[in-house]
């Protein structure tokens, strides 16, 4: 006969589908919760609930809402001669609470590879918006997807025409702080190419 | 406008209740869940709602459990002649994982302090059973709630007339393999002190 009364079992099991959290952290989460924050546990039940079922991805970026179209998109103020692609929903949360960037999103859900050899597509008839916007997934873009390259979010900016005129990609470097001990060959050698004259 | 939509924000701040995640892990928990495991964020929710409920204290022993009585104390098979006190049910739990005891559990549900130059208390009517069954909470197991002391668990045996007969205290000492370097002070002298011959 076990320790464990079924239910507090299954809570421990239950808390395993978060990421990082093996059989202690569980252990430890479930007896916190139960012994200290009943009400926090109460409240994340709910919201964890209610989020499951009601939070899907927004009809023009593709990032994760519970409104069909995201906050993002809908705001009016928002630069849309700007456009950052991006893979996950999770890279626009970390761009917005780490840059300036004002423009919009389009969200690749899915990993892909530029296509090369190929300018960008020219769509004079197409009104202003995000790529992908009642096109298939990523077909806007120039990028296929296949599993390689794009993990860096791409800037796009449109002559407010439909048409592509120009494209960055973030910079790849050593982090702030880093220590080039620690820091894989490639990024260095993109360090080291990408260097820029000091004053 | 902020760049989550305000369900997403608050799965993220209601992870938080769990020990040990901050923003960032949270927010790692939401997006894992919302795109790749939705039905575990379901099982989990359901599971942590009836956690929270149902489970309470074991009416004999007070370690949780969603039973009156827990499984432990049911278990006919486990010696009442031997009984480990311990602080709180985490350390039931790890005391069932890791060693071979096999008589009845009685936890504190607080911190104590032994209850200095008193003998055990001697109740020769009271039926065998572990302390605190009817009783004050600790008030059978000459500790004091007041927070210092009990820490480890502390096994007492008794002669089956409800006669408290021997105590013990498990071992202060190195973990395995740890290294002296990284032991307290405390640590160290307990285990210099309470060293065994070899062999």
């Amino acid at each position: 006969m076990s320790a464990e009364p079924p239910l507090l079992q299954r809570l421990v099991e239950a808390l395993r589908c978060l990421p990082g959290v093996g059989p202690k952290s569980a252990q430890r989460m479930a007896f916190h919760l139960l012994e200290r924050d009943r009400e926090g546990g109460r409240r994340l039940a709910a919201v964890l609930a209610e989020s499951m079922e009601r939070i899907g991805h927004c009809q023009r970026c593709r990032t994760l809402s519970d409104r069909e179209v995201c906050a993002l998109c809908a705001n009016p103020n928002r630069d849309d001669g700007l456009l950052c692609v991006v893979e996950t929903p999770t890279e626009v949360l970390a761009i917005e609470q780490s840059t300036g960037f004002k423009g919009r999103y389009f969200v690749l859900a899915g990993a892909c590879r530029p296509r090369r050899h190929r300018a960008p597509r020219a769509e004079p008839g197409r009104p202003p918006g995000p790529p992908g916007r009642g096109g298939g997934a990523g077909a806007d873009t120039g990028h296929e997807p296949d599993g390689r390259g794009c993990r860096d979010g791409t800037l796009h900016q449109r002559d407010g025409q439909g048409v592509w005129c120009d494209g960055d990609r973030i910079a790849h470097g050593v982090p702030l702080g880093g220590e080039l001990d620690y820091v894989d060959g490639g990024t260095l050698a993109h360090a080291f190419a990408g260097r820029h004259r000091i004053g």
